[in-house]
């Protein structure tokens, strides 16, 4: 039988995982990396797994660009930082072949339109991640903590790819659900990333627990906002997420955020795909977002001084 | 003839300036000045402005406490920055006498009935400096642009206090108007800053032409919330104002909030004057103030940290 051909590009800690997931379970996989190519061309990834114990796991094939992917792969597997949609698209087009599926395992709100749009005849799945993992040196991926996956087809109601995927992340030990309302479920994952993602950052630098044990009446205001909007735009979500989203950050451990490690190694933040494309959803839904709006406009003012320094250095 | 005595308490740029004009026209002005006592002693302050020239002020006398002020002070002028009310009035009250004024510079609103709690005997005057200046090294203070003043007695409808004091600093050249609503003088500083202090520390630093070229629907947010407060509160602001209030900020020369200064400086911030107490006036007159609840969420945040931070060094 031939092999379930996969291609992961951006195979920093998240994809790195997720691909060696994949291949733990029986895939064909090979990733696009450019920062740290010689390296892992040599000796691929060792993955540290507090829940799954340590493997290496060597990529079918290690490319520099998507260009260079000489098969036709089952799925092109997005797992870059969500900064540039339009980008991301360009950058894996010449790896999507007829019968690629495409999926995106990335953080963001209202990015799916621009998948469909670019590419109109091929099956695209949404994905999410929850997960604490992080590159720990060349070559090496710590995953800390969680690890559960929710996929869903944006293009086919019954799905067998998404299927499939799922049932080779699910071999491999991790929890892979998947959902009829993927859309939903990214509002869900953003209940809480809207309000913990800017402020670890604009607080300069605190943990989510001393942000939850010092301003809960901010953090509710922001997601009361988010659970507003993904209400206007047709995906209520459940009662009870505002509850459960704080219970569960005061009992994980003091955690930085992604965009507050992104902040601090002077790497592009995700503000569009989480905050700017929420608020942009909030104006053309007409739902008042205060909170988000200040949150929203400092990211952009901290993003301007960040330019400023970097251009006279 | 007696002369008029003055005793500046917190002398720094704005204290020694405000005190090198009082005794430019002749009063006796002495200062309270800790960290730079010895050289004060020594040679007093250098004042160099752009607008009114050089000049030396060598003080009447130069004391480490209030409680070493040997005379009766016609006038207690608190000049430190508005951090910690309570611990104000203990600072001065040795140096207050039956006689004494107690004239107040400093920025932020609603702190007034503090000092009439405390002194119920003395005349209490409400000052608000409308001035970029700056200590630029030891005993030396740079005065860059504006300078005038708004007065106010807090207790007395007509003033023979105010205006005398008045009259000193226009004869040293500074405009200085006596206000019969000071309090609603100090609203209409905070419209300003409000939103800038805060923006020029949370942005990491950004300058006031750069907040407002490109955030600049945020800051009318936040300009309005101001407005609706202050109106609240029994102090209508001109209806204008925030327009006045951003051409000014347009053609002003980029500018470093004293905020962002202190912030800096490790120096502690007037978030609570400023913000704090703007808050804490919505919340009792039930206005509603989403933009500012977020601004001072933040900043409490941005001094946890602060104090963090300097916990592990």
């Amino acid at each position: 039988m031939k092999p379930i051909n996969v291609l992961i590009v951006g195979a920093g800690a998240i994809g790195g995982f997720y691909g060696a997931l994949l291949a733990k379970a029986g895939a064909e996989v090979s990733v696009v990396c450019r920062s740290e190519f010689d390296l892992i061309k040599q000796s691929g990834y060792l993955i540290e797994s507090r829940d799954l114990g340590d493997w290496h796991f060597m990529p079918h094939l290690v490319l520099r660009h998507p260009e260079d992917y000489p098969e036709q792969a089952d799925y092109v597997v997005l797992c870059t930082k969500a900064i540039d949609v339009s980008e991301n698209l360009e950058l894996i087009r010449p790896a999507v072949s007829n019968n690629s599926a495409i999926v995106f395992i990335q953080n963001g709100v209202e990015t799916e339109q621009a998948f469909i749009d670019a590419f109109p005849g091929n099956e695209i799945i949404s994905g999410l991640a929850f997960i604490c993992c992080n590159r720990i040196g060349p070559g090496q991926i710590a995953h800390l903590a969680y690890g559960r996956l929710a996929l869903g087809s944006l293009t086919n109601t019954i799905s067998p790819k998404a299927k499939q995927l799922g049932a080779l992340f699910n071999a491999a030990g991790i929890e892979c659900r998947i959902t009829d309302d993927i859309i939903g479920a990214r509002w869900q994952k953003c209940v809480w990333n809207a309000p913990f993602n800017p402020l670890s950052v604009l607080s300069g630098g605190l943990a989510t627990q001393d942000i939850l044990s010092t301003q809960d009446p901010l953090v509710r205001s922001i997601m009361q906002e988010v659970v507003a909007i993904a209400s206007a735009c047709g995906h209520p979500l459940p009662e009870d997420i505002i509850e459960c989203n704080i219970a569960n950050t005061r009992t994980m451990p003091p955690y930085k955020t992604s965009m507050l490690l992104d902040y601090e190694q002077g790497r592009p933040m995700e503000t569009e795909a989480i905050l700017g494309n929420t608020i942009r959803a909030a104006r053309r839904e007409d739902v008042p977002s205060p909170h988000l709006e200040t949150l929203y406009a400092l990211m952009k003012l901290r993003e301007l001084k960040v330019a400023q320094s970097s251009n006279t250095h």
